[in-house]
């Protein structure tokens, strides 16, 4: 298995050469600690993985492509569509998500939500998703999506399945589906009116355990459950 | 439902009211916004759980009990024996853990461990327990173990199904059992050493997602879906 993932952005072809410099090299081989003859995978965040190996790890890292191939998006797609919580831990969320596996995290404003994440404060997410995508070695990229509301949440199309988390449902039956859209409340949860609304779109409401989370903590283990859930899915959901 | 945990150290009984006074009073009136009328839980870490009334919210918060109780233990038991990863991230892992139902973290080293807590950063854990606990409403404390090895981990008592969590391994298979032991290595993974002798051991290898997890992600996500594939076991494991 390849030790290391570097963004295709940052190499150089040279012939059937690649060749990495500058921070992204020096970070290979001071701190990854990348070794000649050591397999280093390349992304580019859409699904093309490179696979190379290591010819020269000195002040630039020179690579052997081995192998290109295309990695399908992942299915089931999952949407997390979530209240922002504050400061450092939306990063860590965003963060948890992408190695989590999510496709995609929506902000999204409910009845008690308190933070509205400024368009500064997401595009210092897309960096955070680039690091993570990295560290995680995933091929596609987790896209952050734009600010919407309760409402667009549950006018999901009907493939969609639509899962609300809250503590006043049930455990989650693994199911199979194609495309998954969980949604995430604010510290307080969702109001009763948001509970019934989401309920008459026909949402499923689950609860992920038996504690109260934190939000970071709930988006992260509710998109886990689910996702392991198409591992071993009960294709009728009994 | 309770609006507001407060623990049973923090309560004087006068009689039959309970009297919560100082910085716990002031957190519960002016962050938690808790009024008369609302109910507060007091839990005391050990099973015991205590439903009150508010009376008054001013200075002091004075109680009426309404109900005591003892809650079980949480079936199934789950340890969790880990790689301690560095600072912060050390407290965000043992944090959520409270927050997803784990037992109890005990500090593991593997072989390619690079951190091991010193006594000082244990105690602070105690706190991180105390706290996380009153946040999140749990009956039980979270207990940290002593320091322990690899070795340890996997001489387990023949009735806990051990678990170890690496990319080597398959989407874990849902299966009843009372008491799970789950292990969860250092940044860099298992040695092939390690993973061999836990598969002498009788341990399942098990993968917990698609991308690569850093540890504390790792160990959430993992504790997260043992315990709700207990809410949907499959008996044979098949």
């Amino acid at each position: 298995m390849a030790r290391h993932t570097i963004y295709l952005d940052n190499a150089e072809f040279r012939g059937d050469e690649l060749v990495i410099s500058g921070d992204e090299a020096r970070h290979a081989v001071r701190v990854k600690r990348v070794r000649s003859g050591d397999k280093v995978r390349l992304v580019d965040g859409c699904g093309t993985v490179m696979t190379t190996e290591v010819l020269d790890a000195g002040r630039d890292l020179v690579l052997k492509l081995l192998e290109t191939r295309r990695v399908p998006r992942p299915t089931p797609r999952l949407e997390v569509w979530g209240a922002t919580p504050k400061g450092a831990r939306l990063d860590r969320m965003v963060d948890g998500l992408c190695q989590v596996g999510a496709a995609s995290w929506i902000p999204t404003t409910f009845g008690r939500s308190v933070v509205d994440p400024r368009s500064t404060k997401l595009d210092r997410l897309e960096r955070i998703v680039t690091e993570a995508v990295k560290q995680c070695g995933r091929p596609w990229l987790m896209e952050i999506g734009g600010r919407s509301t309760f409402a667009d949440a549950i006018d999901a199309p009907s493939e969609v399945a639509v899962v609300v988390a809250d503590a006043s449902g049930d455990a989650p039956i693994p199911q199979a589906c194609t495309e998954i859209r969980l949604l995430i409340g604010p510290e307080g949860g969702l109001t009763d009116q948001e509970l019934s609304h989401a309920r008459d779109a026909g949402a499923q409401i689950c609860r992920f355990g038996s504690h109260t989370m934190r939000t970071e903590v709930a988006a992260m283990v509710a998109a886990a459950i689910l996702l392991a859930h198409q591992s071993h899915p009960t294709e009728n959901g009994s």
